[in-house]
């Protein structure tokens, strides 16, 4: 999830940048005021839409998809193949000095409720609750993305309309038209940039990213439901590889 | 939902109008003709869409939607906790007094029938038809505004074409050309304002209230039954914790 | 239903026309042939899509929508009380004597059904079937309208591209320029004004309408059936509250 | 289906035609290459999307529509009810006698099967998966025309942006810049004229003929299997009248 | 699929590129910064929306989809009764043999596992997983290529708005101002030739294959299971022979 976000924003703007400074005038699209009439607006528009809370998550959502790493599917089914075998020989207590190993606070919860004695069916409740909620917080930074997606372009034309109606006033002198109208395009172009290089981009990795999390917590609880009704290793190992491509499972059997 | 619907229309006109000052020629922005084509063909079509007790009424649910407070989980939970306390060591009725000490006429509602002596099945009847009203009284109001953030755009272009008309009569003196021509923009920057930071952004954030009030009032109608069939306290508290999110009950527990 | 649409369309017009006279040029928006491109390429696409009785129809659909009353709710309990008392009183006959008071002719139809002596099974399977095809027109009728407020636009366009083709033949004269674009132009505000203040609104109304309607009719339906079944008025008063919103119920008791 | 079909073709084209040689430039609005770019890219990308016998099917689907006439709803009850009678009277081989007097292939199957003793069972499965594919055929063909609808001004823009860039070649000479933006708008012209006059009309046409005709096979399947049942004339009517508004019930009887 | 796609690229490029040669100006088509901003912004952002194997993944899927025969119906069905002959005369054993005859590899799979004697059930979960994964798969490629041909014409834009910002800057020289225009409007070219003559056909087109390719595997499964029961060559022909029209089942039989 993490190096293709980052190659592409990154890649992006070179192309872009380049572009600008083979042109020769990258002084001329460096405007401030274009830039708080674009982003200002859209931000506005957004806090409008959404709630402060929503608003301040969306930079945490959007920083932890970029760096956050999803579990892999194949460590996650070794992992919990390991846990099933360390129940069975020395029972659910045993797991706890486990638990420092994990990096997955989700995982770790689960475990945590697997040493406490829970049954299978409390384990499933609590946990699916908070699958719901992580996803319903992911899709409503998917919908403040994609609505910054489309704010950005139509502050842009708002921007540009106001550099319009200004130039106009001054037809007479041939060179602040052409200057005027260049500014006046700059809001446009800051606005199509943020949308289709930022905005949604990263809504559909979003989008993506909750997917893959999802199925990766539905796998952990799918796993300790089975380890807590005292199921053995390979019945743990084929319940969770119905979360996999069958391409995937033989190379999942080999590293097990 | 109330803080940030006003800081974000304060500071988009904030933005735009210092982008407009800074840019040196405010009064070409106001002009009164342009703003009634734009707002009044909007008007006019938003009239013949909608009723006229419809339209009349997004007025007053805009107001609310910005102004009215979201009842606080927590202290709904809290309240609902005391109130099955005092259900189970006086009675149904001595809760009769606590009524004045409520803000929510929908909560007053819900404890009167309960002091009234009616059943869970009773109140969760006639409450839930006020929910389903409620939800339809906003929804028609999302529509209403969604229809003036496409209806707003569309008279802009309309005013725009009238003025490009109206402008190439006299092509001759290219001193009207640019005065012509800037006031004919001035009807799509309207609309493209009205829509993008005012109704669209609206519609958005009353469908976010919509679902926060239905939520609250969902939980208030669990309560009051829970509180109806004579549950002790422990059993309503967890009943309406299920409303919220798992990380959020260890603060409401914290509170309660 | 009635006066938003006859308001809205009549102050959008004088709207538009006023800003039009304001400007100083109102010959110039009366142009025939721009009006024949337009609105003739619309019917022209209107009557390719659907088919000639469908096309024909929504002229008397429109003008029911704008002239028809859909009958008062309260009304219609009130008189479906008084027919329930007269027939426990003197039998489904003596409901023959009220039909000439009635001017809905559902309601008389279903009337007779039970002066008939049709069970309550036999009038619901009849008269549902009527409700349903009556929405099915009515959905047609929006489906038209809803066409046509996006083909306007598009023979507007068309009309534009033709207008500037033949301006583009003689570019050496200035003042050709100016007028022939302004008549090029004319057809997209034609275009525009038409779905935007006349079709895209009246299908919005169409849809309310349609909706009060067949809600009137359930109603009807409602009431019909079970005074067929014999049942007290208080029990039609109350089948027949189901359909209206609770704040509304106190007013309709007290006028009842 | 045929008459409104045709004359909205007809029309439309007389319409724009009129405008453009009332403008006086008829010659201008005639450039083969311009149609080649349009109409060829667009046929390309038809190609790309769809499969060659999908693509080779649209046409006779297209000419069936304009063509072929749904067969008559009263004319299809009256002759089912004369086929009942006939069973009930001679038994179902008599009904051989009746098949060449059918123009439907479809009836003429049916009728076949039902001669051949099959029962109402084995009729139903094998005529509903004739109707199952009749519809998948007319569905590709709508979407075909639909494609073909968005497919021609996105070409028409294509083309237009070619023409522009030529034209932008030589700048100098002003009667060529006429000339040239002239054309490049005709590409634009081809576009808007082919996807809104012909190609997004006739997809709405196709979907309502294709409705027409399946309710006009359901028809023929209810009656045929309740011959098949060796029911009498008057259930077979009241059978198939299920499928035509209350309305024209009493025009069917009358006729019948 | 095969042939209609490359015709459809083919025959495309040829007319658009036989317009710009007449044009007389192929020369000004050809501008590798213009590319590279419309192609390289475009694969940035289609970076940041998927994930790196999913990016890469979608070369060999149009590849395939371009290159692969979806396996002919009437073959399958002929092979299919032949095995199922085979095996009733000589068990599931002599099935081995017939393995190297075959060329594709889901239909290799269900044979083997019909040889080592899995039931009917075994089979069909095993390969219904499969053809999820193959769906979920194309289906991924699919919007990839749909956000692509959303994303070209945007940077398209883009890199106009670049073109114009720059060529505003010397407004002076009327040749430059040409020049620069046309190199600006190259990008929005590219952008639209690209989605409408590449990307959003062969979306379709692949979501045809995708169907394609999932009927033959259900026809597979489904004649492998009957199989599996020892079904006779009887009714595994009429189980297979669901799957197509009943226009092409006489073809069938013919061809068995």
């Amino acid at each position: 999830m993490d190096i293709a976000t980052i190659i592409g924003i990154l890649f992006g703007f070179i192309v872009i940048i380049s572009a600008i400074v083979a042109g020769g005038g990258w002084q001329m699209f460096i405007h401030i005021p274009s830039m708080a009439i674009t982003i200002g607006g859209m931000l506005c528009a957004t806090l409008i839409h959404f709630s402060l809370p929503q608003f301040l998550g969306i930079f945490s959502i959007v920083k932890k998809t970029i760096i956050a790493k999803v579990p892999s599917q194949s460590e996650l089914i070794q992992k919990m193949i390991n846990f099933a075998a360390i129940n069975r020989r020395d029972g659910a207590l045993a797991l706890e000095q486990e638990i420092p190993s994990l990096d997955n606070s989700f995982f770790i919860k689960g475990l945590q409720m697997l040493v406490d004695g829970r049954d299978s069916e409390q384990i499933r409740d609590f946990m699916s609750i908070e699958i719901q909620y992580l996803q319903d917080r992911h899709l409503t930074g998917k919908k403040i993305l994609e609505f910054m997606g489309s704010a950005a372009p139509a502050f842009g034309m708002i921007g540009t309309l106001i550099g319009l109606v200004l130039m106009l006033k001054n037809l007479d002198s041939p060179d602040a038209i052409g200057a005027g109208m260049a500014v006046a395009l700059l809001t446009t172009f800051y606005g199509a940039l943020a949308a289709n290089l930022i905005f949604i981009p990263l809504a559909g990795k979003l989008g993506l990213y909750s997917k893959a999390e999802v199925t990766a917590m539905e796998m952990i609880v799918e796993g300790i439901c089975s380890i807590a009704r005292g199921e053995n290793p390979t019945a743990v190992r084929e319940k969770m590889q119905a979360f996999i491509s069958p391409a995937r499972r033989e190379e999942v059997k080999a590293s097990v």
